[in-house]
């Protein structure tokens, strides 16, 4: 027996259409409906083997057993009250956006069986082009249950992800969105600003070192702009801390301290090691 | 017939015996010649190739048609007098340190076939045991000849690390210094922050966005303490360029400005799509 006979994606982008890859492999889903307005990039999801159909009905959300809500936040949120007025009694919903404590305060009101996920999985690329069946596996996953999130929903949904090979965090909303302002919002506030600070008559200058810091600066404007907005306290403190670093490490220079300016480096690469161990 | 009879390299490190291993590789050189304090790592160089044979005396140089200055800019300085009197009049000297304008202001006074070389090759990973025959296939050598420079010398060197794999630019010690101030030592600086700003118990909920954007923050402190501080002035003008466009950011995300948030981010994301094309 799957452990889903019908499963509707809502959005099927990069980590939507990533989903309904790795469902289908694993053996997962009886059946796969992709839920979109974008006609386009859902057919090509299609083609891919990432669904089996295309619709833009909710209805097709009537008999679904798990609803993957994989659009942007203000799609999600323009659709959810009706999305919850259709599902059956049962029907498991999950969200996998970058920040949690809105929409999950949001949804858990609207859906009994809602529980917040973010897979911490993908890259700067998007779109259901760049969709893999195992960009999951060896992945981390933080799922966010609040008090009334139910256990049984709770439970398959741990199981669910940890049968996509990934690595299961629980963290509650609030908490998880402090720990990603350090550990990837702020790192893509530095990396825009470093590749915006670059002059471009320099740029066939560089090296490895160059091109892997601003990765992540090639990112989409306007998911990684929601992203900063909605986490907008946390990610200005997370800043505020960096830019104190910054300020330190430019003040032993300007003191030609050399001692000081070995000891900030030094913490920072014994930190990067710890790091490397960690993930 | 080999480009050269007669290579001594002094310090055989990630550099040194990469360079090493890619001469022999190449058959450019008839004998590499180890020059180092550190009898461990040179004997360790000469295991894997990189070097024909060790010496700690600088009589080694008396015969050589090319001297590479690998080692720390402070040991070359403190050799550089000693050295120089023992070379052969057509000897050719190179460096390979990653700011110019003082080791090459000082080098040329006292060696007439010096030249300047900035190969920017190499990872965080430092030390002989990570040297490779291809790190400079595909990567950049910048050349900074100054107006003494031998134009026979110059043409030699460039036809050498061309010979090598990499791509060649001439840029004048002062330029290429202001160059990598923005596209390698900011980067560095700003990586060792990043890092030294993530708290430790988050590390564990990342993912490859930290990783990547840190990648560099692993390198030597005491190698990159030297660089930051002999390119002192350039990299404080980087340092606050890139501290102006991050509290452009900050303010944006302060305003809820979405659409100067958006701009922000594209203007970054349309500039890494620049520099993946000149890389």
């Amino acid at each position: 027996m799957k452990m889903f006979n019908k499963v509707v994606i809502f959005g099927t982008g990069l980590i939507g259409g990533s989903m309904g890859l790795a469902l289908k492999r694993k053996h997962l889903a009886g059946q796969v409906i992709g839920l979109s307005q974008h006609k386009k990039n859902a057919e090509l999801a299609k083609q891919m083997g990432a669904i089996d159909r295309v619709t833009s009905s909710l209805g097709a959300a009537r008999d679904a057993d798990l609803v993957i809500l994989a659009a942007p936040v203000d799609s999600i949120m323009d659709i959810a009250p009706n999305l919850a007025k259709r599902l059956k009694r049962d029907c498991l919903v999950i969200d996998v956006a970058s920040t949690k404590e809105k929409i999950v305060s949001r949804l858990s009101g609207l859906i009994p069986n809602f529980v917040g996920c973010h897979p911490l999985a993908g890259s700067e690329k998007k779109g259901i082009v760049n969709a893999q069946a195992n960009i999951f596996i060896g992945s981390i996953c933080v799922i966010t249950p609040i008090a009334s999130t139910k256990k049984s929903a709770l439970n398959k949904i741990e199981s669910l992800w940890r049968k996509l090979g990934t690595q299961v965090f629980l963290l509650p909303p609030a908490r998880h969105d402090r720990v990603l302002a350090f550990t990837s919002h702020l790192p893509h506030a530095v990396a825009f600003s470093l590749m915006g600070t670059i002059p471009d008559k320099f740029l066939k200058i560089s090296s490895t070192g160059l091109k892997d810091t601003t990765r992540i600066s090639g990112s989409d404007q306007i998911l990684w702009s929601e992203i900063f907005l909605s986490n907008r306290k946390n990610l200005l403190a997370s800043i505020s801390s960096f830019q104190t670093k910054l300020a330190a490490l430019k003040l032993a220079l300007e003191n030609k301290d050399m001692q000081r300016l070995t000891k900030i480096l030094s913490a920072a690469r014994k930190k990067r090691e710890r790091l490397l161990k960690v993930q």
